[in-house]
């Protein structure tokens, strides 16, 4: 979400040669070169993207996929339409929970009969934490990371005034010897900054503490391996590109499949949802963690985009990945405070400044068809999906955000006016 | 969700000439005068169904309204396509919990800002239980349903074992005394039998207990008024024809606003989910009870069928949903034991039958191209869906049930597979 004002700019992108009077390390030459060898290039065919414009917020939204249009079409005009209620049977909406995540399991390192897919990142918090309490019913500490999207540290919250005895401790005093549960982001919304998930799930459950990593800023740009963890979850409509609201996930690890518990007890978990018993009982493995009635014209995009993922080597994605960001920092130089980790290798597919007026920065920026997005107090965020986002749309972003700095073309006040969604 | 072994039927209906011999109380061209003659006959057009085939299971998946195909294509290639992480602004996509909930609020009974469209029935029921108890603490006992559609009282089972020292109550046992919350839904989703809620929602309040309705199997069909009770939730994608899985709704008493927690604390709930502060605040009003991200491909269909409810005169809808059911009890005569209320005042819009071999009964049906359901343990579910269904349709559907029973066709081998959804 972000800082827009329009959907599609009104003006082209500066031309780099009037628009730059600094001299970059890298030239645009230089950029178009490097896109015509990436590996990656014919995907950028499969995204819609709207004419002149430099998409960076894919940290945020994905963009379009052309067949995940098709899909939905499908979905509502011959799925729900012509087959009526006999889709949850025919065209297997009822069995997409699982079905859907078995698919999914590959981008998190995990195997199938390990993934159910549904509901929002917030509601899959509440559940894998719930449980991971009711593991350790022992332990009265939940360790949360008060740098994390918000929506985590607030379901936790939410959770601990609901059972009461229950301290929230932040991540950041290192203190896991009497927790229950861990609960961070592999890779911080904010800054970008990437957390060690194996050394830390090690640490994390050395400590006798369960570990529950949130994927949201990392699946789909990088290769993630959740497997040693205990719990894990993230959404689906940022690098994955299954659309705005698109199902969350959560992974259930298989030595708790027996003993977990979710909390949310749904019919969708039961063991035999259609023999209408009077008692919940869960289905045996991760299916006991979907919840109600799936959102099935969500997860039809979800269904396309993972068709596209099948083909798409992660490797290269993060190679890619940590190419663009690198060349941003590059060419972005000392005009801005960095807010990300210097090192590539410490980032997730996103880079971050700070400035004090960083909101009408941006607007400013998308206003010439640069989009990222600005996070309080003073973050300029942009993210890099390397499947539509290449070299020369890089060196354009940082040099029409040049020049939005070097001009102070932000300090027009029709800029400072705030939108509801920043 | 149903018994649909397939999409479309294989062959038309049989006509009535060849297919009754049973002499019927009501004509096939009687019912056609009472078509010609209805005043919701317009609105027919309104709706995809396929041909050949009449489609009682309104109750479980209503039928697919054209507008909404057409605003789910925009709402993907125009919104998610065209303005991309900008639809969250310009598209009102973050608002959509609240602007579409302030638009369904009239279907209930309800005001504006005091409805919040989002997740599932399961979830909305977690949140108002969870609610009401945080304002009942002294009072340890939840009172539920048993008969009511299983994930309710899952989700009360659930809720209770994740606080412990609560007793869930049937409401057979008639106590509501020691009561914190009441459970109950206005239309039982097997027999249709309706509830009494104002004077339930009148003698539950009178015992110091908090109320919640679910209306999930009345919303649509009936004028529904929740605006005494405590919480009321329910679902979309039955009468209302908002597509599988569309999302669920919660009403909030005002008079709680001020006191109610909404115990599933997400960032979308929050006084200033851009912000972005460490602590959760709720938001003033129903929007606290928002969680996480709306899902937006859902509630696009949602916000397109609010449209078409908005010319609907629900006076009407009850009228004729009274006399499409009556008129199919009448049909069937004692053929098949019924299971609902013989008084249709006290039926929602639907009608349910007993039968020992249900399931291949239902199975034959349909594949005569008359679609009900199958409800375990022996139950023959109908529903009419008064904008869709017309009188000749009901003289349809009860002379092949009464071929159906009278040839025992029913007994055919093929009709006793089970499907996965039944």
């Amino acid at each position: 979400m972000s800082t827009h004002d329009q959907g599609v700019r009104r003006e082209p992108v500066v031309p780099p040669a009037q628009a730059a009077p600094r001299d970059l390390a890298v030239s645009r030459e230089q950029c178009l070169a490097l896109d015509a060898g990436d590996p990656l290039r014919r995907f950028k065919d499969e995204f819609v993207l709207p004419e002149g414009v430099v998409y960076l917020v894919g940290n945020s939204l994905g963009a379009l996929p052309r067949r995940a249009a098709g899909r939905v079409r499908r979905a509502v005009e011959e799925e729900w339409g012509g087959q009526l209620v006999g889709g949850w049977n025919h065209a297997g909406w009822f069995q997409q929970p699982v079905t859907v995540g078995d698919r999914l399991a590959p981008l998190i390192g995990a195997g199938p009969g390990q993934v159910v897919v549904g509901n929002t990142t917030s509601i899959a918090v509440f559940q894998a934490v719930a449980a991971a309490l009711r593991l350790r019913p022992d332990r009265r500490v939940i360790v949360s990371d008060v740098r994390n999207f918000p929506t985590d540290h607030y379901m936790v919250q939410g959770l601990a005034g609901l059972l009461g005895g229950y301290e929230v401790r932040d991540v950041a005093e290192g203190r896991f010897d009497d927790a229950a549960v861990v609960l961070m982001a592999e890779v911080d919304y904010a800054t970008g900054a990437r957390h060690d998930v194996p050394a830390t799930t090690a640490e994390v459950q050395a400590a006798g503490a369960l570990m529950v990593w949130d994927v949201c800023h990392s699946v789909g740009a990088m290769e993630v391996d959740v497997s040693a963890a205990d719990f894990a979850l993230g959404c689906t409509y940022k690098y994955l590109n299954a659309g705005p609201g698109a199902p969350a996930f959560l992974y259930v690890n298989p030595r708790h499949h027996a003993a977990a518990e979710n909390v949310l007890s749904g019919w969708n978990g039961h063991a035999e949802p259609f023999a209408f018993e009077p008692g919940y009982r869960p289905a045996e493995g991760v299916r006991r963690f979907a919840v109600g009635t799936p959102h099935v014209l969500s997860f039809a995009a979800l269904d396309a985009v993972l068709d596209l993922w099948e083909e798409v080597p992660m490797a290269q994605v993060r190679a890619k990945s940590m190419a663009l960001t690198s060349l941003f920092v590059d060419l972005v130089g000392d005009a801005l405070e960095l807010a990300s980790p210097a090192d590539a290798v410490a980032r997730g597919s996103q880079v971050s400044f700070h400035h004090p007026d960083g909101y009408p920065v941006m607007r400013a920026l998308i206003d010439r068809g640069v989009h990222g997005d600005f996070r309080a107090p003073d973050i300029l965020r942009f993210g890099f999906a390397p499947l539509y986002v290449g070299y020369a749309d890089v060196h354009d972003a940082a040099v029409t955000l040049l020049e939005v700095l070097d001009k102070e073309v932000w300090r027009d006040e029709r800029y400072a006016r705030r939108l509801a969604v920043t």
